[in-house]
């Protein structure tokens, strides 16, 4: 059976005050579409597994937030942590539950705070990745055709241009960091570079091979805690051990080691939403460059500006060039759009 | 007795959104002092007159902010008009009222929503003023010193530099309308001119008979009137005849005619705050030239702004640049000050 694993435990601090520790951005709607980008990342799933296969893992402080945005979800499908340990704990969690209950499933893993403009050549792709990852010991990245140079995202080198399966995968020659404008420019040239889109896709006993292989402490913990997993324990167990979990990234901790891997390069219109400029680039913008998420929101003699207000909330904006207008929760900020990557510290007091 | 006529009845559009048909400036806490207009106009007036013998004349949908705002003052001095009909009609109302009461009443015309910064030298200014036209047959105005050549202003010409009261009050050469800029300048550098702060001081009995002489048609009306007033079916009569006044302001019916008129040059700290730009330039700003009210508001990198937003909002504004940012019932406004004579456009949909 296919599963899906959607990490929902994020804090988006670049978005405030859009974002909030208390309402980070899975839990937003940031589109303005009516659906929060979590809501968003269930949906695009659709078809693929069915609702009690979907496993939520978040912050015990947005358990609420999950049930809430996701009523017909099972409660026990929505994992908690005691605390932040980046994602390959997180991850080693909901495997090690998963693998106890199915021990034949297929799973795909998913952040819960990105965007795919073209949801059927999505599920295409997912769909045919489930299938070659199904079929043997493969671990399986999507990466994304890069549209830019773009020096804020990491990048997946192919092998070679010689696919390995049906045309479209390839295998990995390996992992790279964020890289500087350079690199960026001859990464996009060269071709055999691809966004890395932090969605992996693999069946529960290759990855949980990976774990013992790579991460033999993680492992260790995970079994010594399985005999709990769906009893009336487990959360009590997962608050005593899970913090002492290192904190480590699955890229970082099997990615980069592990020699099964493969990248499926995918075009679906996808953006993580990292920044504000991404966000900009993602909607539809005015004839004035204008880029506006609010039902009351009016634009005279501005150009090139990013405005997400909440629904209802009335607004003249006049005269103002590249800038980001951002409320939530009564909170109003305005800063220049070259300006965004010191959002953190404005929101500071 | 000394009364007090406060004009109440504006509706102050080149403020919003700060100031709303709903809810006009006068009703505001403009300079984020915890009282509004109307609030400090009455306490400038203090040991003046007492509270029975002030009036207030306003629209009748300003009637429960009158109430709220000033709870200690009889109902029946509320004047209500059915709609405007400028100065004239408004004061000769009131005037009627009072001669009525008090034939021998001294009265002061004062705006609703100016400010004056030096209260003690305001009340020095108008308790002399009240000596001098309750010895004759004297209609006097007070003229601001002008600090600079002002075109939003109305100007008001001495005779001639020799006092004709205790070296302060002086006869009336002329009014004269809003002057271009270069005859502003001349103004200010001849010293012969004050700007015209729509403040009156006059007995009761001068002032009916330059209604009789000036718009002997208004005072024919109020005449007519006369025997309802202060019985319950004063309303209902000035609902129905109010409306049939001619449409005129004191300046243009009396003052600009008559001949016994003078004025007493001061200096008291006054603002009609007729504009975001007058506003600014009478309270205090940062080391930026920020000007704010509100407190919760974070300046970055900002300069030369106009802010003016509820106790309690939060808002941080970085890389501004001589803009107003003003909200008010859920409406914010941002426009660049230098456009502020068309926030009347801006707030139209």
């Amino acid at each position: 059976m296919n599963h899906l694993i959607i990490m929902a435990g994020g804090v988006g601090s670049r978005f405030w005050p859009m974002s909030t520790p208390e309402r980070p951005k899975q839990f937003i709607d940031v589109l303005g579409v009516g659906k929060t980008l979590l809501q968003l990342t269930v949906e695009r799933f659709e078809g693929i597994c069915p609702i009690e296969n979907i496993w939520i893992v978040t912050s015990v402080r947005y358990q609420e937030l999950v049930r809430q945005q996701l009523p017909e979800l099972p409660d026990s499908n929505i994992l908690l942590e005691p605390c932040m340990r980046n994602t390959a704990p997180c991850i080693a969690y909901v495997v090690w539950k998963i693998k106890k209950r199915d021990p034949d499933a297929c799973l795909v893993v998913s952040p819960s705070d990105h965007i795919v403009l073209d949801i059927h050549e999505f599920r295409r792709v997912v769909m045919k990745g489930m299938q070659f990852v199904a079929d043997g010991e493969r671990i399986l990245t999507l990466g994304m055709m890069p549209t830019r140079p773009e020096t804020g995202y990491g990048y997946i080198q192919m092998k070679n241009n010689i696919s390995v399966y049906q045309r479209e995968i390839h295998e990995v020659e390996a992992f790279r960091e964020k890289p500087d404008l350079l690199t960026a420019r001859s990464y996009l040239k060269s071709g055999d570079y691809l966004w890395n889109a932090g969605i992996f896709l693999w069946k529960v006993d290759t990855i949980e091979r990976a774990f013992r292989t790579f991460l033999p402490d993680v492992a260790t913990l995970f079994d010594s805690m399985e005999g709990v997993f769906f009893t009336a324990e487990e959360q009590k167990v997962i608050n005593r051990y899970f913090p002492e979990c290192r904190n480590i990234s699955i890229d970082y901790a099997i990615m980069e080691n592990a020699r099964n891997i493969y990248v499926f390069p995918a075009s679906f219109g996808w953006s993580d939403l990292g920044t504000w400029g991404s966000l900009y680039e993602q909607i539809s913008k005015d004839t004035s460059q204008n880029a506006v998420i609010g039902d009351g929101v009016r634009m005279i003699e501005s150009t090139g500006c990013i405005v997400h207000v909440p629904v209802g909330r009335s607004m003249v904006l006049q005269g103002l060039e590249n800038y980001i207008i951002a409320e939530e929760n009564g909170v109003l900020l305005i800063c220049r759009k070259s300006d965004e990557q010191r959002i953190k510290e404005f929101s500071q007091q």
